[in-house]
């Protein structure tokens, strides 16, 4: 190969692409190969590093299944999960940030009224949740639409047993006329990501942990406000510092609070921001 | 997410690979994270598109089996294949230049004596192929390993084909004592890259075409030199300006000719690079 092919082949490689019927994929297209020759150009990937690449993508989407998503744990390591959330929740301050969706996440989870258990049998300390939910201008929002998962005390999520005949720990409720919510669940845990895959082998060779801190995961929904998708981190957690999908924002830690009675509450308030 | 968050959240990622005890590796993973995170934001990937983005992996990965590779084949469309093989095999002027493996050689191929027939029953018009084997230097090589491998006039390898008994149009034999070698083949025809996956609906997407130009694959090899993979590109073939996988190379176009016989003949002299 001469030197001019090396140097004008990205080059070529990009002005195959100006064909493309959809400017936005056209686009894409020609960003994914200036990106992707950079970086091969950037390290000098040898042959057999090209190849161990090509394995280890076949074994990541052969891990896949309707309940295991391996390249969305893999962009979540690599922080591109979290980056694309960032770029595209841009909120105002005062409202409550953003996080990554996770891979554990269904729909049609089981509908419940405030005060009730949305546990249902997951294993774990009893805790009481509550809170308002409030637009950026300090409205109270009634009728929004509050859905709550999170792991249990071994660190799995009903989605990762098999035969469980209903849902555990996953429910769907709404706030009240003046905004506000409550219901009982249990104590959040930290829980390791599944490490019995391909991206198990790339954080165990670079020595990264997989344990995430502690946290709940919420998704809500209202009328005339943007949906929010986060988490909020129970701030004793030892993982806050190296949560392997850098998830956490300073603004979604908060304090579970021992109460007298043996059990443990959260209070965390919600800010939505309207849509235009 | 504060703008501080966003801005820094690519430097966080590279940091928590600083345990990386293998240090190839750690450089990969950031020179990785600096051109995945450099992408996404260069277009401001969306949620949707990057969504999009995991369920098209995962398909590539679930079209692989034992004899089919998508992701060679996607790096081979986006070039980065070609692009490996030309960092890595920068050989002196003189020699004969490498190109892409692509995804069809295997192992085992059957030997056979020069003279014989590869086709070995493959469909399509009948060739002879001659050459020498030769060093920088000029000197003749003997004993050079030569396998070559080749689509039939339908355009399918035979590892395409179920229940095929033995190899066809695949062999490898040795050079003579004067590097001279000859076989005979089937003519090589233009075939297009498998379309039916996750590859093809990228092609399809962005009017690219699937057809490669007429190609013999070789591999040689011989002690005390770089064994050089490569392929010969037919001449004439109207595919030559858009081989999809941006393996064609000046130098590596010959003509095959017809004979007065009927058959077609090529000739094509190889130069190996010694190792040093
Ligand atoms: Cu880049
Ligand atoms: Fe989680
Ligand atoms: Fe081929």
């Amino acid at each position: 190969m001469s030197p001019q092919n090396l140097d004008s082949l990205t080059q070529a490689v990009q002005e195959r692409f100006a064909d493309t019927p959809e400017p936005r994929l056209k686009e894409i297209m020609v960003a994914l190969v200036k990106h992707l020759h950079a970086f091969a150009r950037d390290v000098r990937l040898t042959e057999a590093e090209w190849f161990q690449g090509i394995e280890y993508l076949t074994a990541a989407g052969q891990k896949c299944t309707a309940t295991r998503q391996e390249f969305i744990l893999l962009s979540d390591v690599l922080g591109l999960s979290m980056l694309t959330v960032a770029m595209n929740n841009d909120k105002p301050p005062g409202c409550t940030e953003a996080t990554v969706f996770g891979p554990f996440y269904v729909p049609d989870a089981p509908h419940y009224e405030n005060g009730d258990d949305v546990a249902n049998g997951a294993s774990g300390q009893p805790c009481l949740v509550r809170g308002t939910v409030r637009g950026l201008g300090g409205e109270a929002i009634a009728r929004a639409t509050i859905e709550v998962w999170q792991a249990d005390d071994e660190g799995h999520y009903d989605v990762q047993k098999e035969d469980l005949p209903h849902a555990q720990a996953r429910g769907v409720l709404y706030s009240r006329a003046d905004g506000s919510f409550d219901f009982k669940t249990i104590v959040s845990e930290a829980y390791p990501i599944p490490t019995d895959g391909p991206v198990g082998a790339l954080l165990q060779a670079t020595r990264r942990s997989p344990w995430r801190p502690a946290h709940l995961h919420f998704m809500l929904k209202a009328e005339g406000y943007e949906t929010l998708i986060t988490h909020v981190f129970r701030k004793e957690c030892v993982y806050m510092q190296a949560d392997p999908v850098f998830g956490v924002r300073e603004s979604l830690i908060a304090d579970w609070k021992l109460l007298p009675d043996g059990a443990t509450l959260l209070e965390f308030d919600f800010v939505l921001n309207p849509t235009r």
